[in-house]
């Protein structure tokens, strides 16, 4: 694909994009709606699809779970369409006026929620990205430009005909779903310079994706970051409910942004806690600092870079520390940003954890498991913002917006 | 100034916004206060540090319109003093809560405002914006990462000492406010890589400064950007209106970037209305299309280039429109999404414009120049943004926090 042909095709999306701001929400529904009745009754067409990215897959041998992410079934694809019903369901984010006032000179004054415009998505590997995203674009108003992966193209082709289908359905035009076959690094760096088109990009993907991104993009983005979350256990805690939420945060689906990486515990209940946290953390490495190691014979000791990682995985990191202010400053060193929990009983030690703690999310006697779009409330989640600009913590429709002024007068100018 | 010193430097400022974010606003309005009573009563050092830039600049023949910005007076020390003051009056935006809810499992969720932490901005010239944009960021809660001209390096290096020795007075650590006083380029491009440390970039300078930003910057920023407006005569618009707003929008001060560069007439009044308009805007030079033209003949036809263009100056684009929605089309293809308005008194056509013109502030009826923090009534502006996201329009303190998410339960623990 020629650079003039990705600008050509971002044109048409963009225009695309407005129309879309110009739909009822009832007509963005309907597209949701049929989209989820085609996907169904188009099943067979996209698993074929499926089929031909596996095969190539399992050719190159890029390793299982990889092949597991790409691999679409019936029950996957039945769960692509109740996404897209979910999210028609969903109240309409566009229109909100957030606020509004009167000037003493009598100009109207409100600020009112419309869509972004274009939203890009560079995503990897997983083809329910494709209809999930789109799903919740479309729902805010937004015009979708997707760049998947080359090991998902044949997948992602065949979603995005049926999306495209269901907007022409509607009577809207086609281009507010496009696709970038072209999978090369040349065009995805293309792709991340669409500035005045792509209004926000948002990256799906690993490491790799995001240095690409930092280094070349020139439209505005908005970061899914890591998730090295704390739980600290104060010296008020509930043993029992500290056991609980340890358990959960660290074992209940391990490998995810939200779970817990690393176990903090003030230095007066130690002794007595600690045996107990390793009882509920049965099958999880421990390592730990000296403190822990004294405690807990056969611990290993953590390094550095091990409090600073996030294992997504069966281990765990743990320190003592000398009071909640430790706690605090071990998450300022160590932490990424994202969820950090305390199991206390002290009302200010909660505050005062809830107010230092520089994270998207505190969690006070709650798993951090919890920290997720669907648990909070929203309804659906585009991701988790590590980052503090425009979307911090988990992010849903009302992130796919931004405001528009709105001033009436009866004439006046400015002295 | 080396890397290591810059990264040194920088954890110094991060530690400082740790400590800042944990002070009442109480302690924070008091800084701007003793800061205000410093500037003035140290004007003489200020005034004496800002002559040996004078000196400098004048020696480098930098052109008068520069020196004219980097000219300190005592009267501008004063209202560098004034604005600190009003800055400390505004209401506190930090720990506002801006939404919460209780969840079917009984966990209570609120999301609280907080400070962005470590803002970062890069400006030239002007040596006031060192006392307004640290001003601005100290009072919501944010430690400030300065790094200015070096044509206003001295005056610069006086303002901040003022600033940082009022920080001392009030017992808090002076790196609240920093300055970079390398002002190489290498240094600015490693200040835009301060991923981790700088929370968010604000560039205030010419289009040099923003493709910097935009080819180097790995830190989140947001842009200040053009603003090619438009305002928009709707055949049902008020003659007399029509000429007192298209007059001001364009005249009252045509060097700023919610001044009027374009102006579209609906065919239907062009031939009554033209001439009356070129009469209100008698002294500035007109250019338009063939429409425009035939019916003012001396005016010279417009290049597409010129109806792209912000002329900051008295020279002003027109063209002849057979709808609002060629209007609205006009907008879509020249403005920069700053500030538009139409000028109406049919309520479907005001709608219209205000839903369908994708822009930063749609103005119904007044002059383009009321779209500004001061006159919208934010108290206090740190520019204007042209990008969707974080913020749109004019930015105020609201615009340099962001959300925190604080989730309360009793020990509950995910199914």
């Amino acid at each position: 694909m020629s650079t003039t042909q990705l600008h050509e095709l971002a044109g048409r999306v963009q225009e695309a994009s407005r129309e879309l701001a110009r739909t009822s929400c009832e007509t963005r529904d309907a597209v949701l709606t049929t989209a989820a009745e085609n996907l169904v009754a188009r099943a067979d067409q996209i698993l074929e699809a499926n089929f031909e990215d596996l095969h190539r897959a399992e050719a190159e041998r890029i390793g299982e779970t990889a092949v597991d992410r790409l691999r679409l079934t019936e029950a996957r694809v039945t769960s692509m369409a109740d996404g897209l019903r979910a999210t028609a369901a969903l109240s309409d984010p566009v229109g909100e006026v957030l606020d509004g006032w009167v000037r003493p000179n009598g100009l109207m004054v409100r600020r009112v929620r419309v869509p972004l415009g274009v939203v890009g998505v560079i995503y990897e590997n997983r083809p329910n990205v494709t209809s999930d995203a789109a799903g919740l674009c479309l729902k805010s108003g937004n015009a979708v430009f997707l760049r998947g992966s080359s090991s998902a193209i044949s997948s992602n082709r065949a979603i995005v005909d049926v999306l495209r289908d269901a907007l022409e359905k509607s009577g809207l035009t086609k281009d507010a779903v496009a696709l970038v076959e072209d999978t090369s690094h040349e065009t995805a760096v293309e792709f991340m310079k669409l500035r005045g088109v792509i209004d926000c990009l948002i990256p799906r993907g690993g490491p790799a994706l995001i240095a690409s991104l930092l280094e070349n993009a020139t439209v505005p983005y908005v970061l899914d970051g890591d998730g090295n979350c704390h739980v600290y256990i104060d010296a008020s805690a509930d043993f029992e409910m500290a056991e609980r939420i340890v358990r959960n945060a660290k074992t209940q689906r391990p490998g995810v942004c939200n779970a817990a990486e690393s176990l903090l515990v003030h230095a007066e209940i130690a002794p007595r806690i600690l045996p107990r946290l390793r009882d509920a953390l049965a099958g999880v490495e421990l390592v730990g600092d000296p403190a822990v190691v004294a405690i807990l014979p056969g611990v290993e000791l953590a390094t550095d870079e091990e409090f600073a990682t996030e294992f997504l995985g069966m281990k765990m990191s743990v320190a003592v520390v000398d009071s909640i202010q430790g706690a605090i400053e071990h998450i300022a060193k160590y932490g990424s940003g994202h969820s950090e929990a305390i199991v206390t009983s002290d009302l200010n030690a909660a505050t005062q954890f809830s107010k230092e703690v520089d994270a998207a999310a505190v969690v006070v006697n709650a798993s951090t498991r919890f920290v997720d779009g669907g648990e909070l409330g929203l309804g659906a989640e585009v991701g988790i913002s590590t980052q503090k600009l425009h979307a911090r913590g988990p992010m849903g429709l009302r992130e796919l917006t931004c405001v528009k002024w709105i001033v009436q007068g009866d004439g006046q100018v400015r002295e």
